[in-house]
């Protein structure tokens, strides 16, 4: 989540606007394209540059050869007063995503809590842009995805579940939303490659070796190993009521039916699930004394006695609203293994590239 | 949650029988001293012995000095469609929180999900047991509270959040229901005690010491250190979630305003909050569907190649389904903390020892 050595600055609009026109070069509408370069982008001012922009390249090449469908709308195939199902029609994730959210908001507002269960969707980057949606409407906001296995469970040989991300965000008043967005892996699988690239060996307890074991030996992912769930059993546990809401419960492809969004056959649907969750604070207590409650908590944090060598204590969320603010007034710090992904995108789309 | 050596087997209905005694004897009603007793000896049943009828000792305290109250009901003090507050009234927790799951079913069933958060509650003993409630009824299950502080953020130089656990139950077909029950700290202080009576070190990411650095001196925990979150900053987030939904949502006591249940003032209520979210399966999915879909990933995960020296793949919760199992047949084989705490228990009471 750290934001990288970069070369290069690009306002956020800019960033936005070559998005979009990538997108409908390949035939996906103005709103849609919008919808999805929004998430990108934003996700690319937090400083999570592992799922803003970067996507992107991806996500084309899917369009092109019909691995994700240009056209069509996210479906409600099941609705009941207070949680629904969503068929993501192979469309962009962040599109099926953003209307699965927003009708979870919709549900839960004086109902008090609304439940959507998506299927047949795609990657839908940063879990993180759709709880702030919530968030920024006054709710609790929870989304979770499930995806193609790559972590181990606890005496497994290989891999059994996805990274399967969860994000939650949580409104305050004068501060910003507190918000996770976290794989329910050690660590994500780009940071082995770093390890990889940079000749470092890794702690032991990232991933398993083909014997089942810890190994500090990080050539080994993706083909011969698999990554330990954070925390031994429990982030395992975490990762399976994951894959209980948002693909046992959805209807949407399991564990090995998901395909691999990046690696997989392009032409194909992944049919990955995902799940929202939102919450109306208001309908609860109201919504200025919640706030209240939340500031006073984060002011408690932030006031506590530091660790030795430790200037701050962070709320989850706290750094990537601060890169946010940065990148609005001074552009977006991209690093080059994203530039140079934009800069590809830009010759395929026959665009001029924006940095 | 590992079962431990034992030196006597007793049946949970002799078991329960005492227990129920137990609070009669301080007033208690039959109908909650047998909710409060179920709870307890199922989690003993489990070999979860931590937080089984070894709790009895410190509540019944409570129960004679007014810290936990004997006469009242819990109350529902704001109800929306699929939300509402309950007012433990500082009743056991284990009254008002299966009183409070109870109702987030209610209110799921057909609607789709429930919500139901707690205030002026006490300890609730296993976060499981509840979940375990709805999962019996077809529902997913997800329980949680918050507690005193004892677990540090990253960068803080003492305790900030509590142990905040979080259960979730997804019910199943053939199998048993996947339970995970787990505490956001990446131990339990129990875990750490142990230790430091058998003289060993523990693991650096247990614990930090009075610099609010990592330290393998368990003898610092309660007083000079802090526990370590899970994962670091993601035990962190999620106990920090749990804090929002179970306490700033509720309107019970945050962090350093919760009491502490056995250490701190007998006679004063604690004001721990909880949270309970149930959603209704069938309402989304036909029920047997969602069960062959649940079976067919617990095969798939039982199945699955093996790491070397493991025999098998554990389902969260399989263990102690096996226990129980067990449990029932031979009796509960208690280990010698909780005996002692029952015959104390014993002769406070007047009562005689059922070990």
């Amino acid at each position: 989540m750290a934001a990288e050595s970069c070369n290069s600055r690009i306002s956020a609009d800019d960033l936005q606007a070559f998005c979009v026109a990538v997108m409908e070069k390949v035939g996906v509408s103005t709103s849609h394209a919008t919808t999805t370069a929004e998430a990108l982008v934003m996700t690319d001012t937090w400083g999570v540059f592992t799922h803003g922009t970067k996507l992107l390249h991806g996500y084309e090449k899917r369009l092109r050869v019909g691995g994700l469908l240009t056209e069509g709308e996210p479906t409600v195939v099941k609705r009941n007063p207070a949680s629904a199902i969503v068929d993501g029609g192979s469309l962009l994730g962040q599109v099926t995503s953003k209307f699965a959210m927003q009708l979870a908001v919709d549900l839960a507002k004086n109902i008090g809590i609304g439940f959507v269960g998506v299927r047949n969707s795609c990657h839908f980057g940063a879990a993180g842009y759709y709880t702030w949606l919530a968030a920024s409407q006054g709710m609790i906001g929870v989304s979770m995805a499930n995806d193609v296995p790559i972590v181990a469970a606890p005496g497994s040989r290989s891999a059994i579940l996805g990274t399967n991300p969860i994000s939650y965000a949580v409104p305050a008043g004068k501060h910003d939303p507190i918000m996770l967005d976290m794989a329910t892996s050690t660590v994500a699988a780009g940071k082995i490659f770093a390890a990889v690239q940079s000749g470092r060996p890794i702690p032991d307890n990232w991933i398993i070796g083909p014997d089942g074991l810890p190994s500090d030996d990080g050539s080994l992912i993706p083909d011969q190993g698999a990554l330990q769930p954070m925390a031994g059993h429990k982030g395992y546990g975490v990762a399976l009521l994951i894959e209980s809401l948002a693909a046992l419960l959805t209807g949407s492809a399991v564990t090995w039916d998901v395909g691999s969004w990046l690696f997989g056959d392009l032409s194909q649907a992944t049919d990955h699930g995902h799940a929202f969750l939102a919450i109306d604070v208001n309908s609860l207590i109201p919504l200025e004394k919640f706030y209240s409650r939340v500031d006073a908590l984060i002011d408690q944090i932030h006031q506590a006695p530091k660790a030795e060598g430790s200037e701050r204590i962070y709320m989850p969320g706290e750094m990537e609203w601060e890169r946010r603010r940065h990148a609005l007034v001074e552009g977006i710090p991209l690093p080059e293994d994203v530039i140079a992904k934009l800069r590809e995108l830009a010759e395929t789309a026959e665009l001029e590239s924006p940095v």
